[in-house]
């Protein structure tokens, strides 16, 4: 089975496809769709749902996993973030998927099998759980990625991590 | 003209479509797009997509105003908020429709002529201005007519106020 793992993002969106055969992975693809911040909101909201919508078209992935949104920093950035992540979660509803989400902590868990472990940690796990040869950059492209493990691994008991 | 004003939320999307005539206005229509807290927040945010794509579609107007979030409560609204407004401003986006926004600020000023205006004051002369027996229910839908005339009021120097 296809799995999509998203960062989700204003500026940067974290994607990875990932083919889940057994219980190992193959890579599809991976990436980051971004959107300068000098242009407009609905332009930038437009560009994530057009870019992501043929993404998903093109790798077809029964699930999509998100990663849960976390602040403890300003309401400003958290508008901003949750303005694209609605778009970003529109998009896998419009596009018939199955919809999950997963916390940081699972996340670390899940990769790491430590729920306080380093970023650094987590990508070096994701590079060679999916035997690639570097850390995909920027950051959010490997968070996606460690989001698709995250529900390779947790394929069992799924329904637990539906978006609710 | 036609202008849309959009009161934005999850719960409660206040919607009316007003056509200024002049310096007049007449009603097209108002309400709101509802979904239940049960429902899961995929399923919402296709809802709210679905509905408001097909009043923009019945009423074609060629400025959609919305207004500007604002919170000082706490983070976890303003995400939940953020995620529908995000959809609602792609809606109106993929409809090819200018975009702009208002503060709440700006609203009290255009409707009453007078920026600390009470909640109260602005639904009076929403009922006032566009000649309605009663006040608008819920309170979104009277804050979403008010938005569109905000914009009406405010026509010649509607650049000012794009959605940035």
């Amino acid at each position: 089975m296809v799995i999509c793992g998203i960062d989700p993002g204003l500026a940067i969106v974290g994607y990875g496809f990932v083919e889940l055969v057994g219980n190992k992975y193959r890579v599809l693809d991976y990436g980051a769709i971004l959107t300068d911040s000098k242009m407009k909101l609905p332009n930038r909201l437009e560009k994530i749902y057009r870019d992501l919508n043929q993404l998903i078209e093109k790798y077809n992935p029964e699930d999509i996993a998100f990663e849960e949104l976390f602040f403890n920093k300003n309401v400003k950035t958290a508008i901003n973030v949750s303005h694209a992540r609605g778009v970003e979660v529109l998009c896998a509803k419009i596009n018939n998927k199955e919809i999950f989400e997963y916390t940081p902590l699972q996340i670390k868990q899940a990769v790491v099998g430590y729920g306080r472990a380093e970023k650094r940690q987590v990508q070096e796990m994701v590079k060679i759980i999916l035997n690639l040869n570097d850390i995909p950059k920027p950051d959010d492209v490997a968070d996606a990625l460690a989001v698709a493990i995250t529900h390779g691994s947790s394929i069992k008991f799924k329904d637990n991590f539906r978006m609710k």
